[in-house]
């Protein structure tokens, strides 16, 4: 099988054996089991293989009946196919895996690679934007990567077409990592097959999700939480009102990423997004040094989480039960409809405390099940 | 004599004599008297005759010899300039007045007044940029000042190409105020001469300066801090870095005004100067729906300023006697040289309080002395 990511670094844990690998990417792969569920079961029950067989009577608790968790040659095959790719494992907790992502409150617990995974270990700054980006974006984007990049750091993007492919290519000398909505293997838009073979070879790919995935629209928000969950800060360097940037930015925000925008005459639509966020507080980015004058606000940069001592570091954020948070879900989306509704007044109906229905509305929103709108509005996805 | 503003608001004060007027407008135009030696003088003599009466012998204590006030057959010949040309004189504490121009540090004591006085009774917005403008700049501020208009805010500007020309024609219909650098006879780029006609029939035109006065360098800043005085906001339409504009805008925050600027892509250079300032923590502006909610968050507008008993209302801000003052002046502009020099450095050279020496540094900046530079560098205009 494919080795665990061995990186320059020397190991005080050693990386998942196969057959734990196996056992994680199968609890992983199962039906229902998103990523809180996964450390939740991890830290009830020690590790994944005793997960795995608690599970269908948990679900069943849950209420569902014939629950079935993901047969093991799904698995092997996934194992397989990842093998012949190239690919190499890092799994949280372990050595090599970033420490920003880390903090996250939902961070994968498998990430499959390809290419070199010491790149994780700089510090990383995202570059998102328009598909249809316009020259000026694209020039900036191009600006941007490489000043960033020879200043030492890595470039984060999703190579999407427009602003994140301008930002690849410039940073694939010093330094770049492509955040795969779907499978690692699978490289979207097509037109981005060269840049997606160079940035394995030179740079580094990675994906929480299953080897040949397709990405589907419900992908993206999830790939754009680890994006913005790698870079010590987002920069938005062209965006419209209501565009897919703007959820990543938001997305940061709510990870305590530094939000920063690229302005633009207000008579360019193209620039109303950016002119938002900088409207709302986020910092106006003119170049590369106004960027790295932001973080050296912060504190220094965090590098790679430090060894876990077990497999399950994190301790569940929450103390529901898993019946409890499936009823919980069951009852938001039943007061969802595709009418949008105001997240306060769903929150009153609910007669919950905020801090219990915030994190499942943004597990939802994750899971693309409801969707959020300017102006605190939700709604169901039909 | 041409008659003191009369609006259409009761009047509580009566307005200046005609023989008032002339002994103000002597002290005023008399060598050496700024603004705040006039209103001292006003705290000090009571009126302005007694205070022309006093001058010599205040100037022979500071170390001026053989000092004659400004001669009545020049004042009597400026007020009948004014007198032709149809000007009205507005003077500091009597009705009519603006508030927030009463509030500011170093308010005109008579502005000559050319056109529609109950203009300066409504709220007002500067608009001010680059001369230089891009048409992008010149189709915003036509934007912003008609929909500023069409919202019932007077717009002020100062009459120069660019930026400036394009907010008084879009604002004519619904009120405009053009303060002028030189005299408010002298129109100042000649090719807005029909611009400054149409102002002084359907706006106001307005100046502090002497009738038939040919605006020089350093009568710029001077009037733009009436620009910004008289507003409740200002807006940067377009300024490069380094530009007019910020200094207006330095002034403005210097007065407690608000500070709003429209933003642009960094590539393009005349944008740097509202990029910076948005940077600097200046309110984004992508139209005027942004500058009218940034001045809700204010309190209600401020109104003309309230009748005053006396012809000096304001108290002298400082203490310090006018041979002090003078001999301070002496000693600031003894260390400055034509080469910069910080302005700590400076402060601590002269082992004085900053807020004692603060005052006057801008006084001698205002008056054209010295000259201020990024980083906080002074300079000897020479």
């Amino acid at each position: 099988m494919a080795a665990v990511n061995t990186t320059s670094t020397p190991h005080l844990t050693p990386p998942l054996t196969e057959e734990e690998l196996s056992d994680w990417l199968r609890l992983l792969r199962s039906r229902r089991v998103g990523i809180h569920t996964f450390f939740r079961l991890m830290a009830e029950h020690g590790n994944a293989r005793d997960a795995l067989a608690a599970l269908p009577v948990i679900a069943q608790a849950a209420g569902v009946d014939n629950y079935a968790s993901c047969p093991p040659e799904v698995v092997a095959a996934e194992l397989r196919g990842a093998r012949q790719a190239g690919v190499t494992w890092l799994a949280h907790g372990r050595a090599g895996y970033p420490a920003e992502l880390a903090e996250l409150s939902d961070p994968p617990p498998l990430l499959a690679l390809l290419g070199d995974p010491t790149l994780l270990q700089r510090p990383m700054i995202a570059l998102v934007g328009a598909r249809n980006a316009s020259s000026l974006g694209t020039r900036m984007a191009r600006r941007l990567a490489e000043d960033l990049g020879a200043a030492g750091y890595v470039v984060v993007s999703g190579l999407a077409r427009g602003i994140d492919t301008a930002a690849h290519h410039a940073s694939l000398a010093t330094g770049t990592v492509a955040v795969m909505a779907g499978g690692v293997d699978v490289v979207y838009p097509l037109e981005n097959a060269v840049l997606a073979q160079e940035i394995a070879e030179r740079g580094l790919r990675l994906s929480e999700q299953p080897m040949h995935l397709e990405p589907q629209a419900r992908h993206f928000p999830r790939r754009n939480r680890i994006i913005s969950g790698l870079a010590r800060a987002v920069v938005v360097v062209e965006a419209a009102a209501k565009s897919g940037s703007l959820i990543t930015a938001r997305t940061a925000l709510d990870q305590g990423r530094d939000v920063l925008a690229v302005p633009g005459h207000p008579f360019d639509a193209r620039a109303s997004g950016c002119n938002m966020l900088i409207r709302d507080g986020a910092v106006l980015v003119r170049g590369a040094s106004d960027v790295m004058e932001a973080l050296s606000r912060e504190g220094p940069v965090a590098g790679t989480a430090a060894e876990a001592p077990v497999a399950v570091p994190a301790a569940p954020p929450e103390r529901r039960t898993l019946a409890e948070t499936s009823a919980l879900h069951g009852m938001i989306l039943d007061r969802l409809g595709p009418s949008p509704l105001a997240e306060d007044q769903l929150i009153r109906d609910l007669a919950l405390p905020v801090a219990d229905v915030a994190p499942e509305l943004l597990s939802l929103e994750l899971e693309g099940r409801i969707r959020r709108q300017a102006g605190g509005l939700l709604s169901l996805v039909v």
